[in-house]
């Protein structure tokens, strides 16, 4: 009897899909399916075909948090498990040197909503909503939740949001910068992979390095920001990419990146 | 002959409203309204019938900032002032286990801004403002305006509200992410009750340390503060609230909260 | 034969306007413009006739980065060059005494658009925009841009303008608080100067110090930004312009400022 993966990858033209797959579940995490999305993406974070990465889920849900019903190895803490399983994940997925687009194609809840937000870009279906349960039954947002709802949303409207436990779909998600970009219900792939492709045709040390130097003046007065964008550029301006990016400006043609 | 106290404290049904009562100055602070404030504030704070505070103003302002025509004590300099008078004030409810709402019913100017910003949620009546006045006389903001400024409406719009003394009305304050509600005009303190209500329906520990965590992952990389909120988690995972909340929940019924 | 300099300045009115001015490149930076900047901001901050300064494009313009035409020394690096020649005049601007208001006539590319962001202010004509067009050629964003995009857009929106080196227009810079406001494309020059004037108008010492506590409060805490802004309004409440700011509003006149 053969076994059906939880996550699911793809590799075409570039572009790697993970795809989280235990839609009777709409995809909330149990510790198979965390091993084998960790594993994933630290495979496409290695993977020399693969350019940029995008996160999806199976069926109607795109992650709707832990599943409650999961038995815990005994012994384990929540705090344990948050630090060594899921936190792997959406470190590696966040100081990968390749975007991450995250699909979201239904329900994004809890740490659900995290995976989400760990991600460099977010598309989502028109019907999906991000939604936070943890004040219904006693919890706190974790996973970086409590991070990137302040950041983006400000401390009210991100209180508000985190204790009344309101859901929030796509058009409000758009409005207020969480996400990127709202497809249609039927075409969230498409819509995705077509951003996906737009992103491999720009020089591959641009996506890492600008992805790298937002992390790190992260919190810096404008000074420091200033040096430590000087330190990456001299990187990036010494390349065998940017000489062929002036070259093919100049011959007017589409350049041909190395990715060095 | 009575005195009339300068700061009204009620507690009903879980909600304590404190109400400014210098309505003749729109509620400008004074020594002795500062003192009322922050002896209400410790008691609402300890308080354990008391789980959710709202502070407004009485008559036409929330609180016209300090009241200029005021006796400073002999040799007292608004350094000291800000820091033994008005700081205890602020972080008492920045750092209060519960969550505050302020409904702002009319003006909120110079301090009195800052004491609405200082709690988790601001409603605000329809035809009320914020008002920086300020560079008007040849001061700066204080009592963390300049931070709740830049936070929420970021480095341009903040220093053009500081330096030129925008009235900045609800409407504006909503769409800018500064508050969480406008209200008619008649109706703000059943609107904001309502509020209170929703928030005390919530799980106690949820409300404390959501409010908590905001506060120490502010500033913090994605990988700290997910392992903050991990120690955190831990705590709520270990309440007889999450064993209740998680009860309730499979049974489809409400949860009775004990706070711990 | 006369030359002609690649940056004017002029001051009326106690405001100095600084002009870019080889319109024949959109102003784009090579080093002479560089140097000449650097002196015209260092003079300004030091010009007791100058309280308020503008920074502007001649022709169609604001800057559109840095010249890639331009022969740049032997042996200097680009880390080098953002630090030595860029740095200096975008932290001349950001830790000036006066405040600063970019006038953007025109595209503001690269570190064209850090330039006018490191002004307090942003006033941008209508068919005006900032461009990124670092990832086309292997380059990340410099001169601060990573800082103030991530700042202000939140990092999803950030890391998409960047990479995918989108234009953004005026009406969109203004809805997304990236600039003040918007001009007829015939009256910029107009606007911004009377935008200034209002900003002389108030007193030079909250221009000065909200300027600074912006600064100083970033990354704080809530309790630490109340007490460093308590430190400055210590030196403003002690000033003679702050007596005079409260005399004149009691004798309902116009304060007039000493600055000290």
């Amino acid at each position: 009897m053969p076994t059906i993966s939880s996550v699911l990858t793809e590799t075409s033209a570039g572009v790697t899909t993970i795809t989280l797959n235990r839609p009777d579940n709409l995809n909330a995490f149990n510790v198979v399916q965390r091993a084998e999305l960790h594993d994933a993406i630290i495979k496409a974070n290695d993977d020399l075909d693969s350019a940029v990465v995008i996160i999806t889920g199976s069926g109607k849900g795109f992650c709707a948090g832990a599943d409650l019903a999961e038995k815990i190895p005994s012994g384990q803490t929540v705090e344990e498990r948050l630090n060594k399983e899921y936190k792997p994940i959406l470190i590696g997925i966040a100081e990968s040197q390749k975007p991450y687009i995250a699909a979201v194609n239904g329900v994004a809840a809890g740490i659900g909503a995290a995976l989400a937000m760990a991600c460099d870009l977010i598309v989502m279906q028109s019907n999906a909503y991000f939604y936070q349960a943890f004040s219904a039954v006693g919890l706190i947002p974790d996973g970086g939740l409590s991070l990137h709802l302040s950041q983006q949303l400000g401390p009210k409207k991100a209180y508000e949001v985190m204790v009344l436990g309101q859901k929030m779909y796509a058009d409000e998600c758009l409005r207020l910068g969480l996400i990127n970009r709202v497809s249609d219900a039927d075409n969230l792939l498409d819509s995705t992979t077509a951003l996906a492709l737009e992103l491999r045709a720009r020089a591959p040390l641009s996506l890492r390095y600008t992805k790298e130097v937002m992390r790190k003046v992260a919190g810096e007065t404008l000074a420091n920001a200033i040096s430590i964008e000087a330190g990456i550029q001299l990187i990036t301006n010494q390349s065998e990419d940017f000489k062929e990016g002036k070259k093919a400006f100049l011959e007017k043609r589409k350049a041909v990146w190395k990715g060095c």
